[in-house]
């Protein structure tokens, strides 16, 4: 049975990573050795990791002055370099979500950290809107694709320097790198398997804080070091790139949003339309095209595991909904083909004419 | 032509790792998924990380009360966290290489480190003995095998907690993990892709500093989540449980303890018997069995890149040393052949005999 991957991370991959990352797993670059056991500084995987920082340059159109990192870790452990680096004294962040309420614990070990605005009072069921950032902070940090809730941010309009959590709609959307001094996102959902961590930094954003970083934690080890400060993840490093040709040769980020657009049309659509079934998020703008979270309406709510089962049975993979939400999640990234949407769909279409 | 894999890190893997990791990388499990794709939190998952825990335990003998973590970000990592965790005001480090000082780096961030002895002088080319511990230390800390210089250490015998960094020679011999506070390893020497980090720490060791610990860097985050507090490195991960499988197999340590002592003799033996070669460590006790370090002899030294030539032309793989040392070296894991060992050696006689 064809099997349909919702999972919200790690997820689905294109068939051309996994084919690549499989032979590369037996013999890498005509080495005769597989990618994992090739010194990260033979010339084969330095080419890797040049053809990879190239990319993303190339795809996210990154400006001139920022640096490109492949670092280990997770967004966990950015949450903790990101004020590390650049909070001189205070920062602003946003709440919208468990992966900003982790990267405020983080922060405040470092600082002062002004939380301008949160939705935690109703489990983050929407984008708060209208707040204000302080002018005096070093920077104002966001999560711009909340994957529990089912939200995601545009790029805010504020007038101090940006930080973005972007582990689950990098690589979804266009996005202006000369706003923000920091993006970050660990692999495991647009781009690779789990084990790297993106990083795309302004180097004049940095050396502007007074406490000593220790080696590891400090970006301009990463950078003089050009992400071989220690060994890399090569493996993962090496899958990463496979995503990012995929990415190119399918019309790159552009492309990916006008059919991230197309494809959460679908679900959100059946979900808007089925008796059986509503979204989770208050304000369609805050929907995310990304994690597409949904209950069953309160008349059918008995069904919820009925229907579970049911589309389990259908080959649906990881649609439960986190815990602190309930119900459904259906995770549709880059990777996700129309036909596991809309078998999804059917599968919602069915269930609804048996009751 | 049969190429001889002698890479220093990420270095040779076993054929059953490369395998089992590449067809993983396409249909794990019978899920139909990539290992690189499933959510480490599946079913399927969550027995990859619980089996390479338990092999762990029972390849090592590790002891009641202490935990087995898989983390992110190396042995680099680990010099920061073991004193962040560990060290209370004073700690003592063996300096026996370029780790080895950048351990005690991370370790002045926290505390006071002793220096109890150096071989820096000349070119780590021994291990220090006969050096005093203080008794007042939280920790003594030590470099259990040298790659860069070809040095290797048994567990010293000393009066306080141990803590050792045993990246390069973990799993190629017994040791008594009852005498540490924490082990750490870098995966990508004996265990299987850079990506992964194996850390053994004693549980009783923990929470004895008054410091707060950032939540990535604190040993008991990563203990109560069983590793996955954040996403660990999925696939690094699984093709570590591989090489784990692999060894249990092969007769774990005890038995891969003697077959490196034999592979070593055989490298050792032809470096001592050709009028061309020499071993760079000083004294014989001191070699590593991990990596054979060895320069031309001072009356053929003008050879040494026509040996990297010729060698290089018989198919051998990263036996260029260090900078930091010259001439060559050859790192000799556990799954390195002896056929590899011999193909080596047989060029070495080769060559004598041509000049």
């Amino acid at each position: 049975m064809k099997k349909h991957n919702f999972y919200a991370g790690p997820s689905i991959l294109p068939e051309f990573t996994k084919e690549k990352t499989a032979e590369a797993a037996l013999n890498f670059a005509g080495t005769g050795l597989s990618v994992m056991e090739v010194s990260h500084r033979s010339k084969e995987f330095v080419a890797v990791m040049d053809e990879a920082v190239a990319l993303v340059k190339e795809l996210l159109k990154v400006p001139e002055g920022y640096s490109v990192l492949f670092l280990q870790g997770g967004a966990s452990t950015q949450f903790l370099m990101a004020p590390y680096n650049l909070l001189d004294k205070k920062a602003a962040y946003l709440n919208t979500g468990a992966w900003s309420k982790k990267a405020i614990k983080e922060a405040k070990f470092l600082g002062e950290v002004v939380e301008v605005a949160s939705s935690a009072d109703t489990v983050y069921n929407y984008i708060p809107k209208g707040y204000e950032v302080p002018s005096d902070v070093s920077y104002f940090h966001y999560t711009s694709n909340n994957t529990i809730y089912g939200t995601q941010i545009p790029t805010p309009e504020v007038d101090v320097p940006l930080v973005a959590d972007m582990s689950s709609d990098i690589f979804s959307r266009p996005i202006d790198v000369s706003k923000y001094d920091l993006i970050y996102a660990g692999a495991q959902k647009n781009l690779g398997p789990s084990g790297a961590t993106l990083v795309i930094v302004k180097d004049a954003a940095l050396g502007k804080v007074e406490r000593p970083i220790p080696t590891m934690l400090d970006y301009t080890t990463h950078i003089k070091a050009e992400s071989m400060f220690n060994t890399p993840s090569t493996l993962p490093v090496f899958a990463c790139l496979q995503t990012l040709i995929w990415l190119k040769e399918n019309g790159g980020v552009e492309a990916m949003e006008q059919k991230n657009i197309e494809k959460a049309k679908i679900l959100y659509d059946e979900i808007d339309r089925n008796k059986m079934f509503q979204g989770t998020v208050l304000a369609k703008e805050d929907r995310s095209l990304m994690n597409v979270t949904f209950i069953m309406t309160p008349e059918y709510a008995e069904f919820e595991k009925e229907f579970m089962d049911f589309a389990t049975a259908k080959g649906m993979l990881g649609i439960k909904g986190h815990r602190s939400v309930g119900g459904f999640r259906a995770s549709i990234y880059n990777a996700m083909p129309v036909e596991s949407i809309q078998a999804l769909v059917d599968a919602m279409q069915e269930f609804e004419k048996m009751k």
